[in-house]
């Protein structure tokens, strides 16, 4: 990523740095990069949502009373619409509550206080649990792993996802490795997809724990940003044919489609942990909100309602992506001191800078009013081990204030990236 | 509860119910008294609900966009009308997810996961953890301690609450008793309010336990059935002025207030265990469903909205419980053969049977095709060690079908009970 400079040009760049960062700082700006939160726009393609699902009808398909008690597996017509964007059946699919991060939560749980299945205990009896985190990954996944006294071990991500040879080495040798975090299509940050070769390595390898799972939070299945959406492997059915029915755990939700705290979530997997799960929920709920799934039957309809949504969605993003694209090509394109990803779908940018220098960013630009996700925060135990990757969320603020945001960020990598060379 | 009878006498009753029991049977019944759910017309109460909050409105008093992300403490004038009638401070009650059920569920694992206020350690890293438990009590109370492996120690009922001599030993002796669960109005399934007098020792006993908590599940709160309400002491209120201010987590829910599957529950305790769950669900989510309890602040409106819409359960509910006690009456007054509650409030009548009748009364009802909660689910393990007690859920079945089943109870009960006095 370095160009060599000489001593007097390191000298110009560095100063005109130090006036662009000034004049920011004076701006008094106060704008948020920080979360993948839609915008209100984005919320406002659901408006019908609010009113559903009206006075005349509180029946699901099958006849059962919606604002009563019970259905521990959620409408089976909402299940059905959302079948094909998660890759699970209908029936191997859950709809539960508002919150697919409440589920792995939970999933967590269950392992640690009942038996998995597989498992010859229950984790919380046995001497260490492992998850392999790819790397750059999702915080909230990282955080669930050290609030419950789970070991990380990074694995670095690739073009295709995680470093198969890594994975399949730790997953073959430690029984302790109990799991992996997996955001297998456009995934948090990078925007990586998995390629077939990795979904089915990952299906395939040898595991040490009789209990391993895959935890495969695909977040941002319907989620594309371009005309050729991204397919990915179907890992759930790749298991099942490769003799490892129960390694997955399937996950997902409306929660970028519909309204963000307000949507469905999705649990999908095996029978053997269906039926896990399903016992495990009977004693904490007496079911799901179940008027909230009826209502996103009647918003959505089908999988073709859910594609003609997503590209509404998109119509709102792409141009904030572009935006994002446009200035860090234009600001600081060739300037060696910056490399960041072009997504095809989800939420993020990640951008790399040079070794040591993302807190340094961060910090400068949050001093300047742009607050960004805490560098270190892509990584387990928030250590990012170069100080190199910033992620950006780009959904929330409106297209000028993104603007601003991005261009004001720029500032922050010349001025701490000439900086550091000038040392 | 016996009568003396004379062998003709008996011989001659035993007869009559015999001949009751195959008309009975005779008629083909499949009648439902299982468990306390909602009827339809209940639920049609808050038929407005299902078009709300309609597509003018998406944002809480404070402004704060409820379609998106966030906002772990629930909507603040949703708490403020909840706090009077749950008796919690609203700065210190959480308005949640669908279930207060999820909520114990929840208490109880991040106390086994996660070091609890005054906790020398995680519950699951200590030896042994016992809970008291008054019996008769509510099944789904049980059924969790029974997961989660914590041991279950009976503490019986009185017409005051449970007997707090009993308590106030146990708590003092054991470390090990980390819990009590109480519903203290109404209570499921007798029907009893804890006397002030209960509610103070509660505040002020000593416990051997640095930990302990009082799992206060205030699920009939405001579901009176007479013009003359029920008030409790105020726990919350008393455990900090006895100095113990952490002793108890309050739980309520609109589950039988509103839509059943569909509601709104709340957490209120003291600032340091709300900290402390708000700091655990803080990792598994983002968030409750802000809309639904939008929708709930526009329907109810204020504490006098749930007062009123309590008076219309009221009138569904009353002639219901009412015609349980006058069939119970005819039929079985005098014969020296059940007793039963008359409560004041909430879901539930306590039919008791001589000792060793209640299993077999269930499966003649069953065989007959009236369905009743499995005799033994009112107390911990399942085993009611007298056999005795019946819960009877007048709620759901229509007023016609209640008459019918509750009359076709009566017949097991005359047909059971006097089989056993000619043996």
């Amino acid at each position: 990523m370095t160009t060599e400079l000489s001593p007097d040009s390191l000298t110009g760049l560095l100063e005109r740095a130090r006036q662009d960062y000034q004049d920011l700082a004076g701006r008094g700006l106060s704008l948020d990069l920080t979360r993948g939160k839609p915008a209100p726009e984005q919320l406002d393609l659901s408006a019908e949502l609010l009113s559903l699902p009206g006075g005349g009808r509180h029946t699901s398909a099958d006849g059962t009373d919606v604002r009563n008690y019970g259905g521990l597996q959620g409408l089976v017509e909402l299940r059905e619409i959302f079948a094909d964007v998660l890759q699970v059946p209908a029936e191997q699919l859950l709809a539960l509550g508002n919150s697919s991060l409440e589920l792995m939560h939970d999933c967590l749980v269950h392992a640690l206080l009942s038996v998995v299945p597989g498992a010859e205990s229950r984790w919380v009896d046995q001497e260490r649990i492992a998850f392999l985190c790819p790397t750059p990954g999702y915080d909230r996944h990282f955080a669930l792993c050290q609030r419950f006294g789970i070991d990380m071990i990074p694995v670095p991500m690739t073009p295709e996802g995680p470093d198969m040879d890594a994975v399949e080495r730790l997953v073959a040798e430690d029984p302790a490795v109990k799991g992996i975090w997996c955001v297998p299509k456009y995934s948090n940050p990078d925007g990586v997809s998995y390629s077939d070769e990795t979904v089915a390595r990952l299906a395939s390898m040898q595991a040490a724990a009789p209990d391993f799972r895959i935890f495969w939070d695909n977040a941002y299945a319907a989620h594309h940003l371009t005309d050729e959406p991204v397919e990915i492997a179907d890992l759930l059915a790749a298991c099942a044919d490769a003799g490892n029915a129960d390694r997955v755990f399937v996950f997902g939700s409306t929660s970028k489609i519909t309204a963000a705290g307000a949507g469905v979530a999705f649990f999908g997997s095996s029978p053997a942990n269906l039926k896990w799960l399903l016992a495990n929920n009977a004693k904490r709920s007496i079911g799901p909100d179940k008027i909230n799934q009826l209502r996103h039957v009647m918003f959505l309809r089908d999988a073709d309602g859910v594609r003609a949504h997503m590209e509404r969605q998109r119509a709102l993003l792409q141009p904030k992506f572009e935006a994002v694209a446009r200035i860090l090509e234009a600001e600081l394109g060739g300037t060696g001191l910056a490399r960041w990803t072009d997504p095809k779908g989800g939420y993020f940018v990640t951008l790399e800078v040079p070794d040591g220098c993302a807190k340094e960013v961060v910090r400068r630009a949050a001093d300047a009013g742009i607050v960004l996700t805490p560098a270190g925060a892509t990584h387990p135990y928030g250590d990012d081990p170069r100080d190199a990757t910033i992620r950006i969320a780009p959904s929330y603020p409106s297209l000028a204030e993104l603007e601003q945001a991005m261009h004001g960020l720029t500032v922050c990598v010349r001025l701490v990236g000439y900086e550091q060379r000038a040392r």
